[in-house]
């Protein structure tokens, strides 16, 4: 098959991605209602089909967090990510760079700042979770900046892991350690393209920015066990004074699905929200991100720059979320899809796929700017015979 | 695979147990609409999302009926539980008490009341049929007494059984004596670890509390034909209360589900009430008990507990239910799957499975005790633009 | 497989019936979705569970057109019934008679009036097309009298027939009749036993009712090209008075589904009505009866008998008619696939499932009489927060 | 199977076509959610069954752009229509012709207008697109209307081609040059039939009305590259008033959807216009023609004949569009299906599957003329208690 879509890259990446990585990046919290969700309810937004409007120069420019970019849209901060491809996040941020878009390093990356830094020339984001080791958040915070990074996104929805039924199931995260070990190998050596080229060529595998910590020979069960005692649940509006007060440049507060939680985040400062339910991977049974976007645009409308995650799959999403006040959106897991399925060049294309469908959906709605996207192009018009 | 989930252990029950068997545990009445209805209404129910709360030490510990609970979560009265494992309620009981929740025997369990005391240390609930036969009724309360259960649930939604079509299927109750005699041994058969652990080294394997009526080697035909004959149609309002007059301790009426009944049991002066449908298992086209509750907990506010069963299938169902006013819920089929898959082990990692759902739920909704969930946590928010 | 529900016994008839006659029952008009809304709609029908009310002697008797009935249920009339069991209007005939529900037999029956009558004690009624040929309807009605007819049913949804795509498909009424004679001998031969109980030993198989038109020897090609050259769709309300005034007995107009038409119905002096959309078979896009019927009650209150059928499955389906206003239903498509797979005992089964059904659902909603059931016991009740 | 509906046809197509022409015929665009809704909305509308009215003499006769025909039908412009049987466009425009209904030629045809001129007697339509080339655009308009075209339906819902996943899977679009050559010739082989019979019998393959343009040995490949940089994205309703002075026949504007784009071509002075989303395959997320069709018929109404087209797939939609306001409906793939099952005699069959369901639909609704066919013949009730 010739992929065409993210979902046609959702299904190579199965083919190549041991089992239990695949199910990490795929799955959502317990029953996956949010998960689910978040696509369908953006899927069922209609937009108005216009016609005759000159849309002979469409263009899909922007901004965000006032950094110009081609399109409004950001790779997220995905855990691991690196463990789909070669150095993965050097080869997707590379491909971030080559189409113009910011890309986002998580904490838990398989590569390093440094590493992603040497490896790239633009500026990318930096994500960070509140950790009760402080000295380890001080430092990282300082490493980020050492590289470049002017744009913090502090991720605010995961004070504790939530339980992906599907990690339990693959051996990730269930069973007993044996049980864990036999379970994993086994789905290793059944993708041996994957295992010789990512398990053994693309040593060490082990996350970047927290070997200081852990050092450079943990294994994915150390990484569980420190991320598990380490995530601090402790951090409230008031401990995030701090973190505002110290960092100088952009900072963005991930995770918000309440306009309540808006207004705080507006109260304190940040330059910016993700509206994101981090994509059906925590509270299950929240509202998909879309759902929550316009009480929180309404909210907040203009103190701050509101992105949206979770779910995203298509131009159109993008379109979508932009028409109800978005200022531009991020994705997870298809980059992720494009990256095990074809490394960076796969992450070039999925950019791509957004880039072309935003481009259609602007000319068909009769928008040749990103500015002309409002609420004006959707629309809720049922059947009624009056 | 290694079960996370409640629908994981569902399977492996279903690969342990003889069909038929299954079939009683898992079905429900006619074309099981109301089954269906329970679990997806609650499923639907979404949840507020908030951020920044410090959640560091969630406690889900509370009460029910005046009774310490680690989670206010009750193991139901499920008839011939102990079928599913050697003497499964014993095993039951000991995994209830072990994490700190109530217990419920059944009327119509296989381990007698004198059976599970003597295994366990807990006091722990005993739930009453009302049947025609009052001595028998008057006998049992007394032993029940004697055994040190206080909490008497009194199971009124039953005034006749349901028809379930899978179990005519299975062969249970359907076809001929000889048709059933066959279809169960050839079910037995196919399970050989079953019969082996349970059906040979489990005996007896008969009603233990019905065991002085039916005598000790009564079959399942027998079983079911004494039950059939002895259900009390004939009772009202007004022949409870004898019961409650007589009745020391607290007393709970089990499967309200219309707001006028609340309110009588409220007059009775019960202690308690459950919120059922009994499982989907008796009249389908009911409501599903979650969207029945709001209305009841309305109507009774504050005068007796409310309970919910039927159809929690995940903590966050736990977090819905006493989101909308529950004081606690009760499990059926999920324990039962986790006794005929492992045994008490399998009861207790039920349990923790719910214990660590509705600590991620609170969490995740801002909330660090029990008390704090209310219909504030909820939303029905949907899309609608201006 | 031992049957326990309608949908059984479907199975069962699939499996014993040449494929083109199981099509031509089972199938519905066009795409079939007003065949799928039918009982769709009346399944998510809610019913309140109202408790310990004096459930033990709950009666299903009651009156259906002035004639005491164990239920409120009739066999409605079923075009060639007859070719799915040996003389198969006869066997449901008696099966009806034995269980103390009315029988109808179809203008188009395998069995003509004077086999049934002579195998049957109790009255049966009489169903009416309106044909062309103005002395065979005359003559029809003077035979259903004389065989001792009293309740004449008058269809009027079949003005002209509709498209069954199934039977197109099946060879029972598409292709060359090369294709048809060819697809239907196969699909006999498939079934052995249905071609040598039915198909040899039952012969004749032609219409009973019609042989005296077109002759003993007349195949199915033959009937299907008389019934639609003399199908007359030019009668009118007008038309209809003809009919009141020349027949004694109780008229009933069946397939009414709109309250202007109910009206008339009323006006004209009918005794009863059956809302029906002829089982999805004749307009596909109408409403289900049960959506039709509240506001054809309401128009008619009274006036005359409402029954309705179409999609009735099961006895809650009774009981949720009943509750909006029915005085009965009637079944088409169950009593054949009972007829078809067990014969005149399949169609006491069938009967018997009903019933069983009723009465749960009576003694569950409360109601110990017919007459009890009201839109009282119906909610609409659904899950809203405050 | 022998075919009986629209869906029947589809499937033969499948087993006719290569893949890749198959695909191109069925998908739509993106995630195909319009595509789905087109259909399924239709479906969703509910029509009241009237009875006892006369409906001896139903007449599905009508007049659409001022010419009588047999039923409210077009068959609408499809691009390439001509690879599905030998000379298609002129196999179908017989058809068309035979069965009294419009026949319109896509720009892109594979026959030429003057071919299907040749091949016909009666008038046909000709559809066209913007393209850059004003040479060709005006060169053709001239020789459409030597042709006798009268009619000319200019599209506006293309003005940039929107991704069809499809066909980007299927190699019609997607992969590198290789890839594509690859694909499509596997998939021709596999198809032996239609290679024969179309490939090699019915050459030239090209596209008749460009070839003056792009030569006629332009491939497949050719043809979408002309396509792509050919479409003029920058027309405006402005721009349509030089084609409006210039064309002396009758002008239909094809892809609205809003009822402001409606007025706007009422003020062009445009003779009609189709409510059109082009069959799911540009904006995907758009409203179904359906839904946006009682708004735009508020808008214009009288002022220009309103034909509706995507997801028509039986009668009953015909009825459903022509009771909401429209005069007319046109299909797409429908015919197109028919085309390549079974040649000129499959589009035949489609028509008067068509036809035999508008006349029981009007039969069963009680209506007997086209012009009876109102608001009053929909209903959309529910199930309401009181
Ligand atoms: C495998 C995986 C790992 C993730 N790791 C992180 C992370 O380390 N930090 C973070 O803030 N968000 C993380 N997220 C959440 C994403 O940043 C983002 O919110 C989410 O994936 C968006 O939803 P989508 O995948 O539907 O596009 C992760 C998501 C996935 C799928
Ligand atoms: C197999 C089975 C047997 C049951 N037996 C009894 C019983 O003996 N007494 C009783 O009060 N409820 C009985 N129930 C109902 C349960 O107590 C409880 O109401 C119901 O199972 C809750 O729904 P759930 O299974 O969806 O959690 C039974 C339920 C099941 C599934
Ligand atoms: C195979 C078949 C043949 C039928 N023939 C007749 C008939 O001859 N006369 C009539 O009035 N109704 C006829 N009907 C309609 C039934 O009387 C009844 O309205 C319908 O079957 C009720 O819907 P149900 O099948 O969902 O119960 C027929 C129905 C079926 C399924
Ligand atoms: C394969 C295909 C090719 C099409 N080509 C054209 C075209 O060349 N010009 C045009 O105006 N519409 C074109 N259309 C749109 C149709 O004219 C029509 O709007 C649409 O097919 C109606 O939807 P339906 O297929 O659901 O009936 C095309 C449609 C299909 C399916």
């Amino acid at each position: 098959m010739i992929p065409a879509s993210v979902s046609d890259y959702r299904l190579l990446a199965k083919k190549r991605l041991p089992h239990f990585l695949f199910e990490y990046i795929d799955g959502g919290a317990f029953s996956e209602t949010t998960l689910t969700r978040n696509s369908r309810d953006l899927q069922q937004l209609a937009l108005r089909q216009r016609v005759l409007r000159d849309v002979s120069c469409v263009s899909t420019a922007s901004t965000l967090l006032g950094q110009p970019v081609s399109l409004p849209l950001a790779l997220g901060p995905v855990g691991i990510a690196g463990f789909n491809a070669r150095r993965g996040e050097v080869q997707a941020a590379r491909a971030a760079e080559q189409a113009g878009v910011p890309f986002c390093l998580s904490t838990v990356s398989a590569c390093s700042i440094e590493e992603v830094s040497a490896g790239t020339q633009a500026d990318f984001w930096f994500q960070l979770y509140m950790m009760r080791d402080r000295g380890f958040l001080q430092a990282t915070l300082e490493r980020a900046w050492a590289a470049g990074c002017r744009t913090l996104v502090f991720t605010v929805d995961m004070p504790v892991p939530a339980t992906r039924y599907r990690d339990i199931r693959s051996g990730l995260s269930g069973g007993s350690a044996w049980q864990r070990q036999l379970a994993r190998v086994c789905q290793v050596l059944a993708r041996p393209r994957w295992a010789m080229d990512v398990g053994l060529m693309g040593q060490p595998l082990s996350l970047g920015n927290v070997a200081s910590v852990l050092g450079d020979k943990a294994g994915i069960d150390e990484f569980w066990r420190w991320l598990g005692e380490n995530f601090d649940a402790s951090v409230t509006w008031k401990s995030l004074e701090t973190v505002r007060q110290h960092w100088q440049g952009k900072l963005v507060i991930k995770g918000i699905l309440d306009s309540e939680d808006a207004r705080e985040a507006a109260q304190l400062g940040a330059d910016g929200i993700v509206v994101s339910n981090h994509g059906g991977r925590q509270l299950d049974g929240a509202l998909s991100s879309i759902v929550a976007l316009p009480r929180i645009v309404d909210a907040v409308a203009g103190e701050l720059e509101v992105l949206l995650d979770s779910g995203v799959r298509s131009g159109l999403d993008i379109v979508r979320a932009l028409a109800l006040g978005a200022n531009g959106v991020i994705i997870g897991r298809p980059w992720v899809y494009g990256l095990a399925a074809r490394g960076g060049a796969g992450v070039r294309d999925i950019i791509a796929i957004y880039e072309r469908e935003v481009r259609v959906a602007m000319a068909l709605t009769g928008c040749s700017s990103i500015a002309e996207l409002s609420r004006e192009i959707l629309t809720t018009d049922t059947l009624t015979l009056d």
